[in-house]
This record gives structure tokens, C-alpha cells and sequence, in this order.
């Protein structure tokens, strides 16, 4: 059985879906690996590592001929057409459940035959925990987030005591307590920037001072947490009284770092221009949720801009900021997943049926 | 008496001489001071705020007219120019001892009659601790060049652990345990990297364990401590000895933050080309000496290149990189030696003669 393990083709895209030691993993269970020339540089992994892996470097056109194909990022059209009858590919198919026929691409697998498997639907339930790609890819962002922020504040971080003078550490509010929200707590405290925290899931209360960070508690008059642990979407009523009862808040932070999505939905706006324009001149806003629309509607996606003096960033790739490790971090969620989707064979390991396991059986978009 | 505060006028320069803050305490002391249009714009201070603090907003020329110039850079020759006779300008001049009559600024201001006092040249004495502008830069030099490593690196800093394995924390190796080397040690011990660090200086040693970071240790049959803390030059088999016997910790290292400056001669080259092919692919090179020729020949000032996968960053201006702590730290250092240069007259401050103190008197340049 062979695996491809093919080069990102979005703009930007520096992850790869595999590193030369979890190559060395499959090629020790038995899977001949293809590996698409260069797939790895841009995350520093190079051709030659993989090799002395025991993969085989192939080009564009034989690495999607495999019978199963590691990507990260969802497959272009042309990527689609490339495929063979009988193939899967796994990757982050970034589709919402339900929009099922108006996708080229679901329609475009159908018509050859082959199988995608989506790492963002991987279930949220414990012995998935160690192949959940939207976890380890957002605890990367959380981390990367927060670097970024200190790159354009034109203040420090931390506390800063010197013979000319002392410096307090920037006030930090972190918008949202998820995977990366805690990750960008846990590393603005490692800085020393003195964090407040606020998620509409009161449950999140206790995780954020375990980091050493302060809750913001609002009373919004209805609760926010949502299936699998994410928030819901609240009533419009709560959505204006959130916004409202955060202002104060907000406009006293240095540093706002929001994270705040629903999956499939537009993002929450939870700063307003009005806030942006109360906050002091060098103030930064690094806004994860950018993609989907912002947090803060004055942010733009892939770009740096100034409002009144207060820089907003709007990336929408972190994970790819931090592309060798992000790749690691990918490639074991990939790893541990085939460990529960292929079984021994006479000529090497095969794929089981996706229905026998609830983990495949959600992870199928087509 | 008027002070002055341009805009500074070299390219990237962020930075200003003065805050708001500080503003407010010399218009306390009976000072008028004259703040050229916009010069805190770009730190994040704007001219509203200055006037709050009772600063005239003026134009270029009538703020070069004041009898008291504060400015962050050497003026360059058409600033130098609108200084009117006896006044007095007070920055980093950057000029080494005994360039004297070589130098265009130099007799520039000798003919028109003007005093220039150079911050650098402020003695390494306890009392002018709190106006020392090389060591409060230089801390935001060590603090910024770690955000800048974590910035590139394409792995994490940390230690992490994740559900889908761990990370181990980056090898980071600081060369130069002066104050932007003692920051820079702080600020990645801060982020949870595993920092080893080198001097020349065998007195540094306990200051590298007291930040928790493992002295490197280095028989190089001479020392290296010269006059006023800084390091002396080393002789030629000395320095070779010293390449040599680095090379193997630094071909370890993930990330290097190299910091070895030596006033008014060329940095030394501590890490060699041969080293950096040996540095695994992504390890990333901070080089704060890019602009006296870099502790790595293979830096460019002011530019990133790659070498066999490797980054240098070859920034050349990192506290202007944190222009809002930056200005307030300098702008500090400034009101303290102003302390001791002014004393009260019947029609207000007036400066006392420079050669009454000794501080006044090690920063003379004309």
C-alpha cells in the first residue's frame, strides 16, 4: 500500500502532512511512502531526510497516485482530478456539514471513486484526542498568536525594572478560552504580561485561572457552550449585551487577543470600532478569527492595518508561522489515526472498512 | 530656557527623545519645551498628548532653534546646521574617540559655536546608572531579538505537551552576556527555551546561572574582561581558539542570539559559515552586532538571508523595533542627566558649566 504525501499547494501553505520520523513509522509498519520532491522544505524538513527515512522522493503526478494520499490543507480541483478510483485522501477538508452537493469537490470524488476523509471531523470524544488536527493546529496558533503580538506592540510584555525606570506589564485580554485562547494564555503568562480572559462558556472559568489569568465574567442572561465543547451561537439579545458589557474591558487592554469561531458560522464580532477607537495609540489587536470575518470587523484577512493608532492583525494561517512543528504536531495526528484504520495484510497493511469505527465513520465527507 | 524635540530623521527611526511623561516634568521644572510636529507619531505618542503635557507644537526649524536640542540619533549635517550658537544637543552621536577633526558633525558644530554631549559616553559609574541610554536600548535590544527568534523559528520556544505528543524545548545559545545579552537570556528563560550562554567575561558566569540559563565554559588561555565591564578584544590566537572550541556547542543550537559588540571596532566573528552548515535546517541566527559586520559574516545588515536552510536576521535597530518603551526608557535617561546639567536661575533653569561634573564631562564630543 502506498502513501503520498504531496507538496501545499495554497498560497502560503508551508506545512507538509508528514516528517521524516513519522515517515520512518510507516515505513516500519509495512507502507511504501511517495513523497512529492520538496514537499517538506518550506518546514525545513528536507527531501534528503525523508530518504534516509525511507521514503521516495516522486513527483506531482505519482504522489496522488497512491492509494492513500496525507494532505493538510483541502485538495484543489486540479489535486481532485489526480486522484485514482478507489483512493482516499485525508486532509482538512474545511466543508461544512450539509453543503454536500453544491461542492465541486465532493462531486468531483463521487465521479472517481474516491474516498475523503475530513481530519476536522474527527470526534471530540477522548481516544480521538491524540489525532485531533484542529486541537494541535490551534494550540500552535494560540502560541503564535501571542508572538506576533509582541512583535508589533511597541511596548514589552513583561515587567520591566531597570536603572532608569520601571515598565508594568501590558494588560492582555484574551477573547476566548478554547484550545488556542488558552495557548495564548499560558504563553502571554510564560511572558508576563498580566492576562484577563473572557469566554462566553462559564465552564472555562477555572481553566483560565489555572493559567494564572484573570476571568472577565459578564452576565449575558443565557449560558454559551455548545456541542463537543464549542461555544454555541447566542440569541442577538446576548450577542449586543456581550458586546456592550465587554467595551470597558476591552478599551482598557494593550494587547486583545480574540479567538472567538463557530465552526460554519461567521465569526462573533466582539469588538467594535467604537472600542478600537478607545484604546490607546500603539495597541494591538491580533484577531484569529480573521478568515471568518473577524472579531473585530476593522480587520482585515492577510493584512496589517491601522485604526486610530491601534494595529490589527488579520493572518489567517498561524499554524504555517510555525510550519516544522505545526507539521509534527499533523503528522502524529495523521500517524495515530492509521493507527486505528489499517490492519495487517499478507502484502502489508490495508485500510478497515470506515463504517466499523465511529472516528472514520465521522470523518466522511462523500 | 527652551527645549527642543525633533522628529528624528534617519530611516526606520521610531523612536523619540522625549514622552509625554516626561514632557510634563520639565515643563515642571520651568522649561518650555518645543515638540517638532509629529516626531512621537511613530512610537505612539501623539502631539495632543504632548500639548496636554504643555509641549508647544512647532515646525522643524523653530524647534532646531531651542537652547537645548534632545534628540535620539547623531543629526545629520543639514540638522547640525540650523543649531544656533551656545546651544547644546544632546544624543547618541555614535562617533568613536579620536575620529575628532575627521569627522563632519564635528566641525561642523565647533564653528557654529554649538555643544554636543553624546549619551554613549555617559561613565559606567553607579550614579549615572539611571541615564545610561546604551544599557536601557541595549535591554530592549536582548528583550526584542527573542521575540524576533520566536518570530521565525518555525518551532515552538517551549516545552509542549499536547495530547498528540510533545515538543522538547529549543537549544538557544545567547553569545554575550552584556545587557542585551542578559535580557535576551531572561526573556527565553521567560518562554521556557533551554538557554546556554557564552562570554568572554569569566565574571558572567553566576549572572547566567542566576537567570537559569548553562554558562558555556571556554579555556581560552586569556581573559576577556576589559574596561568599564565591557569585553577587550582578543588576540588572534585567542579569537581562533575561541571559534574553534564554540563551533560544536553552536552546530547544537536551534537558535543563536549573538550579541558580542566591541565599541568602535569591528564585531567579532564568533560563529563561522562552517558552522551554520552544520546548524540543523529552520535554526534561526539573531545577529545584534549586523551592523558592525555581524558575529556571523554570512549576516546582512538589515536584511534576512537564508544559509543551507538557516535564517540570520541582521536587524540593526531593535529597540526602535519597541518604539513606545524604547523612547520612554531614553526619554528617562535624559530627564535624570538633566538632574544633574540644570540648576534654578531667576528666569528660570540654566546649565551649569560641563566641566563641573564628571559626567558632563566624559560626554563632551567637541
Amino acid at each position: 500500500m502506498k502513501i503520498g504525501i504531496p507538496a501545499e499547494t495554497l498560497a502560503g501553505e508551508k506545512r507538509v502532512a508528514s516528517t521524516p520520523d513519522v515517515v520512518k513509522k510507516l515505513v516500519g509498519k509495512g507502507f511504501s511512502v511517495l513523497l512529492e520532491q520538496g514537499a517538506g522544505t518550506a518546514a525545513s524538513y528536507l527531501d534528503q531526510a525523508y530518504q534516509d527515512a525511507g521514503a521516495e522522493t516522486v513527483d506531482t503526478a505519482a504522489c496522488f497516485a497512491a492509494d492513500l494520499v496525507l494532505k493538510v490543507r483541502r485538495p484543489s480541483q486540479q489535486e481532485a482530478e489526480r486522484l485514482q478510483s478507489g483512493a482516499t485522501l485525508i486532509s482538512l477538508i474545511e466543508s461544512c456539514a450539509g453543503m454536500g452537493s453544491e461542492d465541486e469537490l465532493i462531486q468531483t470524488t463521487v465521479a472517481r471513486g474516491v474516498n475523503l476523509l475530513a481530519m476536522e471531523r474527527i470526534p471530540r470524544i477522548s481516544r480521538a484526542q491524540s489525532m485531533d488536527a484542529l486541537s494541535s493546529q490551534s494550540n500552535i496558533a494560540g502560541y503564535r498568536a501571542v508572538i506576533e503580538a509582541a512583535a508589533h506592540y511597541g511596548r514589552f510584555l513583561p515587567p520591566m525594572m531597570t536603572a532608569a525606570g520601571s515598565a508594568k506589564p501590558a494588560r492582555l485580554v484574551v477573547l476566548g478560552a478554547g484550545v488556542a485562547g488558552l495557548q495564548a494564555i499560558a504563553t502571554a503568562r510564560r511572558l508576563g504580561a498580566d492576562v484577563h480572559a473572557y469566554d462566553v462558556r462559564p465552564e472555562t472559568k477555572e481553566q483560565i485561572q489555572s493559567l494564572g489569568a484573570k476571568p472577565i465574567e459578564l452576565d449575558l442572561g443565557e449560558e454559551g457552550s455548545g456541542e463537543g465543547g464549542y461555544a454555541k451561537e447566542l440569541s442577538d439579545a446576548a450577542k449586543a449585551r456581550q458586546q456592550q458589557l465587554l467595551a470597558d474591558e476591552l478599551a482598557k487592554a494593550q494587547v486583545i487577543i480574540t479567538t472567538a469561531l463557530i465552526p460554519c458560522r461567521p465569526a462573533p464580532e466582539l469588538i467594535t470600532p467604537e472600542v478600537v477607537e478607545r484604546m490607546r495609540p500603539g495597541s494591538v489587536i491580533v484577531d484569529l478569527a480573521a478568515a471568518n470575518g473577524g472579531n473585530c470587523k476593522l480587520t482585515e484577512p492577510d493584512q496589517i492595518v491601522e485604526h486610530h493608532g491601534v494595529r490589527l492583525i488579520g493572518h489567517t494561517n498561524y499554524p504555517s508561522m510555525v510550519a516544522a512543528d505545526a507539521s509534527a504536531f499533523y503528522a502524529r495526528n495523521l500517524l495515530n489515526l492509521l493507527e486505528i484504520m489499517v490492519e495487517p495484510g499478507e502484502s502489508g497493511p490495508t485500510l478497515k472498512d470506515f463504517e466499523a469505527d465511529e472516528i472514520t465513520r465521522a470523518m466522511r465527507v462523500n
